[in-house]
């Protein structure tokens, strides 16, 4: 496929709009009674009737076979490729709470845990203290004191929280201190490649400093780090395809993800209805638009067919309103499946439609995992989305002569 | 994909015959009124009885959402990556005026432009002075003597003409003197890497003997030179193949491409009709057949509909006498799409059809981008269709042990 560099030079700004419509975890499996997948037993008259005008096929988010987490699912819808591009844990765990994360920041995910006298560990998740005990805590570890980094401690939920070192010159090159099993003593952080050594001397000791604090805490006397990673510093859309975009979502990861290419995330209510209303308000503003809808994937990791079913059918039941922006290119997908048989994310190939007037109708429709399987898409990789909606709004002059 | 290195050891020669029927710009998009398109609504029995006995499908000239120029269209085409294989705009505008390119030639477009007395460009063409005009003053700068290298000015059309720079060890790595606007002087060519220090001198000792020589030309009283680029020196296809390829083509610029790669091209006339009876008299001397209708293109960028329809139908009419020399393999395909609609080259992906007596027929009975779509070549990179060609010819052997 033709890479990120060539988009940039192929980018126009243009005043068409496209809109990028994402229901999370969208794909499914057939529920065994009725043989049909959750959008299939969706009643979703406008979909089946924007699919008509639409070119349908089915994406795989990053390729046959793999189930993404939520990060990489989004960068290929977004068009950066997931395995050239790479969110580490600590950081998109930070994300997901809306931390607004600089680009000099480390960041891990952390775990408060129960350590015998002995400093081993008896407990990886400190008997999961409830949040508002963690939040407490978090405030506490805040307060330490690690030489020339600021230090931000925040809780996430239970015993998960997020800590992020703000400094110039720091390294992600770095073990992981959890050491994934009882009865054995948390490991010394050490370094991956050179470089890293101030940085894990740093995080050490925060590491000692925070054992220290924690002392009179039990169960939640200690802490477990992983996931060290650094703001990824990613190309901006503005940049790449010369867009002015947007995000509506309700979800802090979402909009940290969307955050990370240059998206400007627009505040918004929680439901769905609120979602398309934002983006009715702000259509004028902005070129480009990513909404993102959670309650699918919701559904579908609790194992609640008709939720997803559910959820599914009232983004239905607002698509006519986004119909009426008229935008020139309309793309509906999810980042990846998460069929509530499986009550996970999963691998399966996600349904997609793209309208625009430049479409070759192709015959589906129906908007569902079986209609879209005989469209003119085809199957394709997530990453080849955005040249396409770029291409159906008129938005890539010609490669060469 | 496997790659060119992989493809030039299992060549094989062999008497078997490919023919590649291309037909330019073939692609369209449906006319709103019958919600068909060119393709469609051409009356083409041939084609469509062709089909029936063929493997279908839809190719992608560069990939999803890339629209092509027709440099890079056909080098996909003839397998070679046009990712990988460069041809620029000053040597493809060359090859338009059939003029003889040799491997160590740097070429140019050049535009005839105004400037008044400060130096300062009022018109970049120059009021788009008649090809006949622009001629005479071509042969006026071949004369020009600029140190060392030998000089080749030839007209395109109007104010457009193309500049030749023979000579050893020239680069292409040069910056442009057209300044992109009105109101400012044309801009000293200068170096884009080391190296190219002698050529941008002598590049602009080009330029300013010119301005001298073209002083009295008024409005053609200056010229701005883009598009530096040299010979790509191709792997020819006799080597990559074991081919020996021949074009019949009625306009110059794909007489150069397949040039480029090698290929012998073949005297004919300027109809489809003349095209055919080319192939048919030189069928004995070649293994290869690349064989060009330009008429689909120029009908879908004139946004004539009904002319790309007329096209198409009369490659239907001449289509019997190719099916009397029986070819091992015909190819029947666009290199792009250029959809009446849009009036321009598109994304659109390509219809295809691969006949031999080794397909297993897929059961499309009709030569349309619908039809295609449910063929068993599904949707395909046009990188990948030589050596398909290739295979079907019994021309490749096998992969490893």
């Amino acid at each position: 496929m033709i890479g990120f560099d060539h988009i940039k030079e192929l980018a126009l700004k243009t005043p068409s709009k496209i809109v990028l419509l994402v229901m999370d975890g969208l794909g499914g499996l057939p529920a065994s009674e009725s043989g049909r997948t959750e959008l299939e037993m969706a009643n979703t008259p406008n979909l089946d009737q924007l699919a008509a005008k639409s070119v349908c096929g089915l994406h795989d988010p990053i390729s046959p076979g793999i189930t993404p987490g939520s990060g990489p699912a989004h960068l290929a819808l977004f068009g950066y490729d997931p395995l050239l591009f790479d969110i580490g844990r600590g950081i998109l765990e930070t994300l997901g709470i809306d931390f607004d994360l600089e680009e000099k920041d480390l960041a891990a995910r952390g775990n408060f845990c129960t350590v015998d006298e002995k400093g081993l560990v008896v407990d990886r998740r400190a008997g999961r203290i409830p949040t508002e005990k963690s939040t407490e805590l978090c405030q506490l570890l805040s307060k330490l004191n690690v030489d020339g980094v600021q230090l931000f401690v925040n809780p996430v939920k239970e015993h998960r929280f997020s800590v992020v070192f703000r400094g110039d010159g720091l390294s992600p090159e770095l073990t992981e201190s959890d050491p994934q099993q009882v009865g054995v003593a948390p490991k010394a952080i050490s370094t991956l490649s050179p470089g890293a050594e101030r940085t894990a001397r740093l995080v050490n000791q925060f590491v000692d400093e925070a054992k220290a604090a924690l002392a009179e805490s039990y169960p939640a006397n200690m802490v477990l780090l992983r996931g060290f990673s650094k703001h990824p510093n990613l190309p901006k859309m503005a940049e790449v395809y010369r867009l002015n975009p947007a995000a509506i979502a309700t979800y802090p990861m979402y909009r940290g993800l969307a955050k990370l290419v240059g998206m400007k995330t627009l505040a918004t209510g929680e439901s769905i209805e609120a979602e398309f209303a934002t983006l009715c308000q702000h259509y004028e503003e902005h070129d480009f638009f990513f909404m993102h809808v959670k309650r699918t994937d919701s559904a579908g990791e609790d194992g609640n067919f008709e939720a997803k079913v559910s959820a599914i059918e009232e983004v239905d039941a607002n698509l006519p309103q986004l119909m009426t922006l008229a935008p020139d290119v309309i793309v509906v997908t999810g980042d990846h499946s998460t069929p509530a048989m499986l009550g996970a994310h999963s691998w399966h190939p996600v349904p997609l439609l793209l309208h625009s007037r430049w479409c070759r109708p192709d015959g589906v429709s129906q908007f569902s995992e079986r209609a879209c399987m005989n469209g003119s898409l085809g199957r394709l990789p997530a990453v080849e989305l955005m040249p396409l909606a770029m291409a159906y709004a008129l938005k890539l002059t010609k490669f060469g002569a």
